[in-house]
C-alpha cells in the first residue's frame, strides 16, 4: 500500500493536518473519568498507564446536554451542536409540531471531518456500535461505515465494505453486550492492520457502564478489555485519541429505586395541559435507560406561562438550572429551533421523567444509571503521543471533547 | 493510653458514631482528581492506590463557592454554607458596609464536629497550614489547634500543646512550601504515634496546586510525599477519609496571561458607580491567585439595575450563571445575607476581576491557576478502608465532601 496522504484539510472552520501515520479516534462512550481509575488504580489497564504518561491524559468539557448522538455529533464535525444541530436523540419537529427521532443526516447541519478526510485522500473508516449513530455521523462520508449491531448486514456498495465478520474474526454482537463495543475496537485494529483504513473513528456504547458501577468486576474487565485492543492499535503505529461523549451517575435513592421526578405530571397538575415536555434522551435502547436523564425541554402552549414555570422550576431542590431558549441556546451551545421553550437540567443523582406511565421501570436491570446534565459533562481526554507546546496550552485551558481530532492530528510532536 | 471513648455524639442534626481506633480526616487543598490521577498512573501514590482498592475512592461535591475557607467550615461542620455562614474569605458586612475578612470564628453559624467529638470525650488535634483557618475551625475546641504557618508560636494554654517543632522533628515552614502542607500530615501522624489525638482534622494548602500543572515533577513530588504520610497514617491503625476543598483549573490563555474579566471596570462604564464587585477568594496569600478566582458578588446602591446586569452578563461567552441573591441562596446552598445582590461565575479557564489596579498580577508567579467556580466543585472522595452497605449505597448518590467525618465515622465495616 502506499503512504497515505497527509494533505491537510479544512471543515468547519479548523484545518486539520494528520501525520502519514494511521489515526484512531475512539468515543468511550459513557466512560466517566472514575472508570478509567477503578480499572487503573486496579492494573487492568496497563496500556493506558503507559499512554497517559507517555502522552496526555486530562479531563475535557463535552457538550450538553451530555447524551451520545449530541456527542458523537459534535467530535465527528469538531464543533458545538448549535452549529451541527443535533440537540438529541428525540425532538419536537417545530415543522410539524411531531415528537420525531434525530436519528437522521437530513438533522446533521455540519460537514463531518471524516468526510473532509476522505476526500483529502485518507483511507477513512467509521465505526460504531449502534446502528442509529451510524446514518448521522456517516453522512456525505465516501469510505467504510458500518455498525458492529449491524456488522452482518454490510455491504460493499452502502458500507463501502463487506464480510465484516471474518474481517474481525467474530460474529455480530449483541446490542447489549460488552462486546458490541469490543467488536468495534476489533474492527478499527483490524481496518487498520489490512491497511484498509488508516483514518477511523471508532465510537462505542455504555451498556456496561448504564449497568455497573465504575468497580463492578464486569465493569473492570470490560476497561480491560478496551485496554489490550488499544495496545493493539498503538502496536500498529497508530496515533491514537480517546475521549468520551459523557458521563455517568448513579440516579436513585438510597433504597435503589430510580430518583425520578416527574416533570410533565407536575406541571399539568399546577399549570394545565398546554405544557408539554420532551425528554431528549428518548431512544429505542430502553435498556439502557429507560428514556430517563437529567436533561428535558419544555414546550408551551401560551408563552405567559413561561415566567412562572421557570420560577416555580428552580424552587425545586432536585433542578440545578432552567433556560429559557435564547439563553440555553447561548449557555449550553445549542440550536435555538431545535430545544423547547424552556430547558431544565436536574442534580448529579436524579433524572427527570415525563409521567409514570411514559417510562417502564421494569426494563431498568439493576438501579437506574444515567446522564445528560451537568454532572456528566466532564469527560476525559488522552492523546497516545506527547502535544506539542501549543496544545500542551491548549489541553490546559478548557479543552473540548470535540477538539479530539485536532489534538490528534495538529497537536502531536512528531 | 486508655482505649479512646467510642461514645457517639450528634452535632448540627447528624449523629456520628466514631470507631474507638484513630479517625484522621485530610484534606487535600485544591486536590483536582487530576493530581491524583497524575501521580497514580506514575507509580508515586502506591499507597493511595492500595487505600483506592482496599477502601473506597469516588468522586463528591464541593461546597460553592469552591474555596478553601467555605469548604473547610463545611467539612469540620459537616453542613452546607447556607447553615455554617462561612460564605467566602471576604464579604461586604451588610451591618456596616466595610468589606472585611470573614477570618473569625464569629462569624460561624454551627457548631464544629471536632468540638463536639472532644465533648464526647475523643482527644481531638486539628491542624492546619494557614493560620487563617485555625480560628474559624477550632471555635469551642477543648483540644489541640496550631498551624504550621505559626507551629512554633503554638502554646499549651492557647492550642492545646507547645513543643510543636520537636513533637514532629521539623523546623516550622514557610507558608509557601510544599512543607507547610506536609508538617500538617507530619504533626496528624506524630499526634497519633505520641497518644497525643485520636480524632484528627488535617488541612494543607494548596500553594504547589496554585503554581504547579499536575504532571509538573514539583507536584508529582508533593503526591508522593503526601502518599508516604498518608501510609503512616493508615500503618498506625487510623481510619483515614482524605477528600479536597475545591479542584484546580489553569485560568489564563493560549499566550500564558491570566485570562480575566474585569467586572467592576465594565460595570461601572456600562451602568455607572452604584455597582460594588467584592471578589470572596480575597485573603492575605496574594502569591497564590491575586485575589481572581471563578467566582465574585455584586452589590448595588439601586435594585432597578438588578435586571439589566443579569440579563447583561449572562450574555458573556466568560461567564457561566448568574443568579439574584434569593436563587443563589438557594441553588448555591449560600447564606443570603453574606453574598451579594447578584453572584456571577465564570468558566474554567476565566477568572473574575475587580479592576486592573485592584490586582497585583506580577505576584503570579508562572501563570495563574485558580478556582472558585462550578468547574472546581467536583472533588475526590478517599475512604481507607471498605465501607458498609448503606454508605457503598450512600457514595454512590451525592455525596458531598462535607461528608466525610460522617463516611470515616459512620461507613465503614468494621
Amino acid at each position: 500500500m502506499s503512504s497515505p496522504a497527509i494533505k491537510p484539510f479544512e471543515v468547519n472552520g479548523r484545518r486539520y493536518a494528520p501525520p502519514a501515520r494511521p489515526v484512531a479516534v475512539i468515543c468511550l462512550d459513557g466512560s466517566a473519568d472514575e472508570y478509567l481509575n477503578a480499572a487503573l488504580t486496579r492494573g487492568r489497564m496497563p496500556n493506558l498507564t503507559k499512554l497517559a504518561v507517555h502522552g496526555h491524559r486530562t479531563m475535557a468539557r463535552g457538550a450538553l446536554p451530555s447524551f451520545t448522538n449530541v456527542n458523537n455529533a459534535s467530535i465527528i464535525t469538531g464543533v458545538a451542536p448549535s452549529v451541527h444541530g443535533i440537540s438529541g436523540n428525540f425532538f419536537l419537529d417545530p415543522a410539524t409540531g411531531a415528537e420525531v427521532m434525530m436519528n437522521s443526516s437530513r438533522y446533521l447541519r455540519a460537514e463531518t471531518i471524516a468526510a473532509a478526510a476522505a476526500r483529502a485522500g485518507r483511507r477513512v473508516a467509521m465505526v460504531t456500535a449502534k446502528e442509529k449513530l451510524r446514518d448521522i455521523l456517516s453522512h456525505g462520508l465516501d469510505g467504510i461505515a458500518f455498525s458492529s449491531e449491524k456488522a452482518n448486514q454490510a455491504e460493499e456498495q452502502t458500507h463501502g465494505i463487506s464480510n465484516v465478520e471474518k474481517l474481525v474474526g467474530q460474529r455480530t454482537p449483541p446490542i447489549y453486550s460488552a462486546e458490541a463495543s469490543l467488536f468495534v475496537l476489533q474492527a478499527g485494529v483490524a481496518l487498520i492492520k489490512r491497511e484498509a483504513a488508516d483514518f477511523v473513528y471508532l465510537s462505542l456504547t455504555d451498556y456496561i457502564q448504564h449497568l455497573h458501577a465504575p468497580e463492578a468486576t464486569e465493569a473492570l474487565a470490560f476497561y480491560a478489555a478496551i485496554d489490550e485492543l488499544l495496545g493493539q492499535l498503538v502496536g500498529l503505529g497508530a496515533v491514537v485519541g480517546a475521549t468520551a461523549d459523557h458521563g455517568m451517575n448513579a440516579k436513585q435513592m438510597l433504597s435503589g429505586d430510580p430518583n425520578v421526578i416527574y416533570l410533565e405530571t407536575f406541571l399539568h397538575k399546577e399549570f394545565g395541559n398546554g405544557v408539554r415536555v420532551i425528554l431528549p434522551i428518548t431512544d429505542p435502547y430502553v435498556v439502557h435507560h429507560g428514556a430517563l436523564g437529567s436533561f428535558a425541554v419544555i414546550h408551551l402552549s401560551d408563552f405567559k406561562m413561561l415566567g412562572p414555570i421557570k420560577e416555580r422550576l428552580i424552587e425545586f431542590e432536585e433542578i440545578t438550572e432552567v433556560y429559557d431558549r435564547k439563553t440555553a441556546a447561548r449557555k449550553l451551545e445549542l440550536p435555538p429551533d431545535r430545544i423547547g421553550d424552556l430547558v431544565v437540567m436536574s442534580k448529579r443523582d436524579v433524572v427527570i421523567g415525563r409521567t409514570p406511565e411514559h417510562h417502564d421501570l421494569s426494563a431498568l436491570r439493576g438501579g437506574l444509571r444515567s446522564h445528560g446534565g451537568r454532572y456528566e459533562e466532564m469527560v476525559p481526554l488522552i492523546i497516545s503521543e506527547p502535544l506539542n507546546a501549543e496544545y500542551v496550552a491548549k489541553a490546559a485551558s478548557d479543552p473540548r471533547n470535540f477538539d479530539i481530532f485536532d489534538f490528534v492530528t495538529n497537536g502531536i510532536q512528531s
